[in-house]
């Protein structure tokens, strides 16, 4: 009885898994396309101050269970590596 | 014109920023409920072949445009809050 429990609440957490990772993908497709619209425009793409309003505003819709702290942990994360992923092709850009 | 563009795409990241905080909080209340079902089974609440093996399941749902190595970053710190969390919450029952 119990094993099913865990089986039914582990597939629960695989289909949130896959939809949490769609959903960063999608997020990190539409941050490419702001750092097309600021190249065009001459200006840098990272921007401390967007950061910092969008980390409060996730801090602001929280319902928790996770704390507001590792809230803005895994956020960063999340914004660091759509930044690194857009350096890495503009070297390889830079490379062809 | 641009700066318009600028905000159309800014005001996607936030909806989508929102929709992935809901969900990873989704998903550490089912690892909340996974803890205490091991809880009552006497098992670690810590599994690295079950993280594995979400791990390799991400990867292979993997669309893009986030390279493989980044997705397993991302998650394994989504990943490391959910226990820190548990942690935290054994540590405090503990102190009442």
């Amino acid at each position: 009885m119990r094993q099913n429990d865990l089986d039914e609440l582990r597939g629960q957490v695989d289909e949130l898994n896959t939809k949490i990772l769609d959903l960063i993908n999608e997020r990190t497709s539409v941050v490419q396309e702001i750092g097309k619209v600021k190249e065009k425009q001459g200006v840098n793409r990272y921007d401390p101050i967007r950061e910092r309003e969008m980390l409060n505003a996730l801090v602001q819709s929280n319902e928790g269970p996770i704390p507001n702290g590792i809230v803005e942990q895994i956020f960063k994360g999340i914004f660091m590596s759509a930044l690194e992923i857009q350096e890495d092709e503009q070297r390889n850009a830079l490379l062809v």
